[in-house]
């Protein structure tokens, strides 16, 4: 009976309000496979803002009609509650409406304000609007800047505008740089929703709820308890279609300047007043700034870029990177990259954070993986010369859940022996979490905007990444290791840890 | 083929050697249920010392064949693996003598040392002598005078003799000292194992295990991380027929004096040198002599005691302890206790230690629970006004393990909720670990006392122990709680903490 667990437990201020969303870029694939999807599971659930409408926006010419059942089919194939049930879609489909227009063409922006407009009056969304930017990036100045030319950009104060907009986020340091300024000549900073779908993933955010809701954890998370930290995002698929896209890119641009610093933050971070926007963005800045730069020498000691070359994956062979479909034969760009760094702080002096990730590695599996210090004195060296030290891995993804591994007396005499202490998120709470993109985007709806990156976030990521992409482009640059499609990257990566851990 | 997983990894100092072992008390129950049970199953897994033998000492008039006959179906009914392996049987059985005589005839002692220097040359076991008091305690003094008289007490070194004690150890301070006082006139202190067979438990050695082969608790083993612990010994069952016993003894004595005070103090010992007798030991008793006494007014303020009523357990109605077979109608024993203690030294100033054991509770459970403080600061207080703090708990018996009680994000919204991680002992190493007995006798013939009790340890406790007997049996002693059998035992508890742990 209308329960809603979202809003179990929030504070009164915190609440989804009436608003049409505009996605520009509305007959791509994120729309389809993402967008349109959570907004559907949003309402099945019953947590949209009443009126709650939606405007697609793009190139193609469709009728409002032709619009709805594209995304019905959408919802059909990539809902996580599928098949659509019919009563549910059509009340929310009566929401759904299409604009026909060129991402620079001000004329259909005049058409799109009066169909919001006209929205507005008919479904009392107040005048509130979200434009989402889910097209190609090359677009996204010209959309902020006809936005504001029409006088859609709004303010922040009701009725408010706000844009939510999609990775990548610029391409280096400059470009990011150059994009926070243009989208800042239209609107305000709390206007702007960068969205890093990680952060809406359930596992991602209990990393803040188990560091700070649990008294054990914070005395142990400092250089003098933590050996050191391991974060491994292992893709095993290839190219699927994305080859051209990925080739321009590479995994540093599409892993690590987004997520993986994402990640890296969340887990290094003080403790936050407040679980609200500025204080958790503040903090994970602090993390940002306190990142020991690598520029020139440092990048051939402290990183390992690999690509993949042909191989084998789950026992069939595959091509080659520069093999793929959109590939360039001769190209350089990374498919795999492995850094150690350090944060120079008070709490993390000394303490390696290694970061992997690769495409056509052995399994998926993201994983943040916390190795403490061997214990100071061992109490039962006869028995064991040597004990593992104990590991804290935080699963992202598949399997979601914490583990601990401890030493444990074995079964007999005094004989010890590694365990798992294991909490699996999906045996514990029952199947289907909702998905990231719903959380954000209600998220959005209520302007809370604790989990999106704020623009000094997004240019301090840049600029570290930025280093490493000026010293791979030098002439001296470090070498590109080829490894076997299927393997767990190029052996150069060793040098970096002791031993990487078997995820 | 000969694996010997109790060896492996032992020091080379630390092995069983050829000895004979004495029973006294062949012909009770103890020794038909666990001793020679135990000693079966050693022998079926290789680990008893070439040429091994037992002598059955006892008052019954039986022949040797008799006596084996009679352990036979002993290690039929009671082994943890039956039915008897004939073979094993049969080349075990060759060792199995009977020696009639009363506890304090001197000539029985007389032909006991006779057969055991005939053993000892026919099976070639070195002279070494194991001598196990399995007898009702009133025969101690008594056995062990008799010892001494007739030559057979021996040494500590080779040949060497040792003496095993069943508990009680004493009844009270002055009776464990003058025991100890009597036993020392015949034996040195390294002759004497004091059993507590809760010390041969797997999970209660896992505790010291836990403690110190692993780096991240002893970090947060102390006053500033936790804020309490429980210490919990359940029963289900009442007397079994053993009413008479135990009225004279009470859960204080039978319970508390020996395996509880051993699972506080290898809780809250400081790390030990090494995993050896002296020093292991050491530690434990600088936990005992820390305890602040409790005398005189503090008993009615820091213990309850209670007695069951009739009362229901699993469905069915159960008789009041006064009812039980061979307790007096008027009995004050004490059938449950809680304790709230502290032990006055740096690492657990303030901190309560709460002990609470008891027969005809709902359920069978041992554990200690390790109660951390609540998290400093309460980051989510809009979306969780208060979190539970982290508990970990050390599952004794049943369903041996260790679980972690944590918050975690519940799915959705920004939610919290505990949830637990979890290892379990049987489903981790296969079913099937030795008994207690097994891994102590196994440790006396190899000489090892670490997981016996010493002298000091035992007057220590007993010293507590006395102060709370004391204060029990004054004028103005404080009440005996009766409570419904299968209850949780007296409301008048519940004033020690603010809440008990459902174990």
């Amino acid at each position: 009976m209308q329960r809603n667990p979202f809003r179990e437990g929030m504070p009164r201020e915190r609440s989804v309000e009436p608003c049409v969303m505009t996605i520009f870029g509305a007959t791509g694939d994120l729309t389809r496979r993402k967008l349109v999807p959570a907004l559907y599971n949003l309402a099945r659930e019953r947590m949209l803002p009443p009126g709650f409408a939606v405007v697609g926006f793009a190139r193609r010419e469709l009728s409002h009609e032709a619009f709805r059942e594209e995304m019905r089919r959408a919802v059909d194939t990539f809902s996580r509650s599928r098949p659509v049930a019919p009563e549910i879609w059509s009340d929310f489909a009566k929401g759904i409406h299409y604009c026909q227009g060129d991402f620079g063409d001000r004329q259909a922006y005049g058409r799109l304000g009066v169909l919001l407009q006209q929205i507005s009056r008919e479904r009392n969304t107040r005048g509130n609007n979200i434009f989402y930017l889910a097209t190609p990036p090359g677009h996204y100045e010209s959309i902020i800047a006809a936005l504001g030319a029409s006088g859609l950009s709004g303010s922040p104060l009701p009725p408010w505008t706000r844009v939510i907009i999609e990775k990548p986020f610029g391409h280096d340091l400059d470009s990011a740089r150059e994009l926070n300024r243009r989208a800042q000549e239209c609107l305000r900073e709390e206007q702007i929703y960068r969205i890093d779908h990680y952060l809406g993933k359930e596992t991602v955010q209990n990393i803040i709820v188990m560091r700070f809701a649990n008294g054990i954890f914070e005395p142990l998370w400092n250089q003098k308890y933590i050996d050191h930290v391991q974060i491994t995002v292992a893709e095993d698929l290839g190219m699927e279609g994305r080859g051209a896209y990925y080739d321009a890119s590479g995994a540093l641009r599409d892993m690590v300047q987004n997520h993986m610093m994402q990640l890296l933050c969340l887990t290094a971070m003080e403790p936050p007043v407040a679980f609200q926007a500025d204080p958790v963005r503040n903090e994970k800045v602090k993390v940002l700034e306190s990142i020991r730069p690598l520029e020139g020498d440092d990048v051939g000691r402290e990183v390992v870029r690999g690509q993949y070359g042909r191989g084998h994956v789950g026992g069939r062979g595959a091509a080659g990177f520069r093999e793929e479909q959109g590939v360039s034969p001769g190209s350089t760009t990374e498919t795999y990259v492995a850094i150690r760094l350090f944060i120079d702080n008070w709490r993390w002096a000394g303490v390696p954070f290694l970061l992997r990730t690769g495409k056509r590695l052995p399994k998926r599996a993201t994983e943040i993986a916390i190795q403490f210090r061997p214990v100071p004195h061992l109490l039962f060296r006869k028995e064991a010369p040597a004990i593992e030290p104990n590991v804290l891995a935080m699963r992202i993804q598949p399997d979601e859940g914490i583990s601990l591994k401890m030493t444990s007396k074995g079964p007999g005499a005094m004989t010890l022996q590694p365990v798992v202490m294991d909490f699996r998120y999906g045996t514990s709470f029952g199947a289907d979490p909702p998905e990231a993109y719903e959380r954000l985007l209600l998220d959005c709806m209520a302007g809370d905007s604790t989990l999106f990156t704020r623009r000094d976030e997004v240019e301090l990521a840049w600029r570290f990444i930025t280093g490493i992409l000026d010293a791979w482009s030098a002439e001296d640059a470090p070498a590109l290791h080829i490894y076997p499609a299927g393997s767990w990257g190029p052996e150069a990566a060793d040098r970096l840890v002791e031993k990487w851990r078997r995820v």
